[in-house]
């Protein structure tokens, strides 16, 4: 395929895609909840992501878009299409930010989303279906745990009661914040979950190191490796550090070490596919002349085979269960998303639009986890991938250039067009 | 040695020991700083510890003692002896707790000093020497790190000014809480650091599990283990948990994880004698799907043997340095306190006087670290020790019976008559 060989309305409206406008929205939208280094902090339903949310609710108002908003927040820009009742094209990803964050995960999608809107604009034209930017309520799960909220009640996987119990570190309920951003939000019409989407698409920087290390500009995203999170508890005894002896006590720090390095063992890959992550570990009381009576750790474990993730689960429980004693344990799993395979045809065409336009592009699957996971089983769904400086994300130092960027947006925008024309 | 071979005046001094008044004084005090389950939150120089020196003092004045206090606020309470300018003898412990600490330790201390001084009172006994019950300040260091300032400073290993850039978590200065307390407490005259002190002798819950496993009621100290305090800090580099690849990583909860094993090697006594505790560990950022950017922990290490600390003082560096790459490690030594020996004929008086009084006593070490440790190396010293419910101290549980109390306070009684005599 040649750039040629893309349809005469995608390269007018690739054409039209604004690298400088693009780069400034991602500008401007870091401010809200920036923090040092050109980090970001931005966490769902808090003030700054409604602020965020109006901003964009302000450009599309500019552009006489439509703006709807779902039961669980979720904002959607649409622009019309000619075609009466025809089901929409949708893409789009989340606003919110892990708590040292960047400026370009997540909002990159719902912002090159918005471009090509921007870019038909300006290029007059004319799509049989609606195009929909949606932006995604609480994907990260950094604030409301668990993430990925929005696109699981729109695809009815959950409903907004399951997080009902849901709190922040504050105490604070996910009800009131949605309520508050709710009713903070300004929009034309209420839209209904689980209302038919022709096809999803997502564009979002890689979050890894292998379009950088292999020299493309355009990842054609096959799919998602399927995740598990586990919650370990265990409880010992706490004692004084100068007079317990060794033999008699039960620490629960010293249960988590025989854990850990047993879960090694399990974990282990020489072929470095899986993705094995202890992040968090809390030790109580946490004082250094007292043994520890309580040690929790998180196990986040990836892996594109479901029967390898079902295999290590049972081996996690196993494993755990053996190392504790004396202590207590406590093994709970808290997440499970099973491998999301995306549709082979909007693989392709991205691949394929991607070379037409002059950008090196591979196939490859997604690390992280993505709205487009959910959506996958819900509709026809692919994502674009961009590089990302040194595989660098969830972290200050995220950097993506404008040219990257706007590339992705092109080739979204070539996507977009052909899928609304449908 | 039996009873009879108790001296008529030490017999005296002891039967006038009140179990209840003893019982009764020690609920009171736990009032100042009471949290729930019998719990005890008095930290050094807070508003609670001045309420609990000036309810001291008031008990004190209504006994006609003498109430007076050194420049980092140690109070001294003195019954008069005949002896003109006789040397004290001294006796005591510290008011100040734990933050989730109980109702005896430290408290114990003083207030069986108080209760010997109100027996002899009671008994119209007249000794040759003053004998001065002391409440050392920050004994604890859980508020103003470190520990055992107020027997620092009377022994003269440091100054007040040494402690002038200390602050608490609120960021308070220790110089401005310790001025706050000077100026809140009414004593009689101000005493000199450093004067002389016949013996001093500290009454002092076991905060450990022998005495009661062995059945017996009185502990004579032998001396107290030699301690060492690291702090080590591992810098790794914070990833995505779904992208990074393993091998790849610098992963410094992992890091921590080798240093602890390989420190566990390092740490094997067959003899059980070594008190090895790793009892804080923090992660950072500590998010379940952030592989660890940073890893610090404490290492707390109590042995008799001056020599095995130092020797495993180098090997902890060794081992550390070994295990940590890819990540940097820093380790580095946060206190020492070389063994501290008690004085043999106190500590044979202390085992004599038990038996005589028929209270089962054996001789032991003290795991946990004590004021008596600093006027170790001052002046003749030793301490008593009586059981406390399954060892457990720092802790609200903690729990010792009024008899055991009384028996402690009798021992004393019987000792300091005896020193007070020569």
């Amino acid at each position: 395929m040649t750039e040629n060989s893309l349809g005469d309305i995608a390269r007018q409206a690739t054409a039209h895609i604004d690298e400088d406008r693009l780069w400034r929205r991602h500008m401007e939208m870091s401010e809200f909840g920036a923090i040092p280094n050109n980090g970001v902090n931005r966490q769902a339903l808090s003030p700054t992501d409604v602020a965020a949310r109006e901003t964009l609710i302000g450009w599309a108002r500019a552009r006489n878009f439509t703006i709807s908003q779902d039961e669980i927040g979720n904002l959607f820009i649409r622009r019309r299409g000619d075609g009466s009742n025809a089901v929409p094209v949708m893409t789009g990803s989340h606003m919110d930010s892990q708590p040292c964050g960047g400026r370009f995960d997540g909002i990159y999608g719902v912002l090159a989303g918005f471009e090509v809107l921007e870019a038909l604009e300006d290029a007059n034209i004319v799509t049989m279906r609606p195009i929909d930017v949606v932006a995604w309520t609480n994907e990260e799960g950094s604030r409301f745990d668990p993430g990925g909220m929005g696109s699981m009640v729109f695809t009815g996987v959950a409903k907004v009661d399951d997080f009902a119990h849901v709190r922040d570190s504050d105490g604070k309920y996910f009800a009131h914040a949605l309520e508050e951003t709710l009713r903070a939000t300004t929009v034309d019409s209420e839209r209904p979950t689980k209302h038919p989407v022709k096809a999803y698409m997502e564009a979002h920087i890689e979050q890894g190191p292998v379009l950088e290390d292999s020299g493309n500009t355009i990842g054609a995203v096959t799919g998602i490796q399927g995740s598990r999170r586990f919650q370990v508890n265990i409880t010992g005894e706490s004692a004084h550090a100068g007079t317990a002896p060794l033999k008699s006590r039960r620490d629960a720090l010293q249960a988590a070490l025989r854990c850990l390095s047993d879960l090694n063992t399990v974990m282990a890959d020489p072929d470095d596919i899986l993705r094995y992550t202890v992040g968090k570990l809390i030790i109580a009381p946490n004082s250094p002349n007292a043994v520890a009576s309580g040690a929790e750790f998180s196990i986040d474990l990836r892996h594109p085979d479901e029967a390898v993730l079902e295999r290590l689960s049972k081996e996690i429980g196993e494993a755990c269960t053996k190392a504790a004693p004396p202590c207590d344990i406590e093994v709970m799993q808290t997440f499970r998303k099973t491998p999301s395979d995306f549709t082979p045809e909007i693989v392709n065409a991205v691949e394929s639009s991607a070379q037409a336009l002059g950008f090196p592009a591979i196939q490859l699957p997604s690390g992280a986890f993505h709205d487009a996971g959910m959506m996958a089983s819900f509709c026809p769904s692919a994502m674009i991938f961009v590089p990302c400086a040194g595989g660098i994300s969830h972290n200050e130092a995220e950097y993506a250039t404008a040219s990257d960027l706007a590339a992705g947006a092109k080739v979204l925008a070539a996507c977009l067009v052909d899928l609304a024309a449908e």
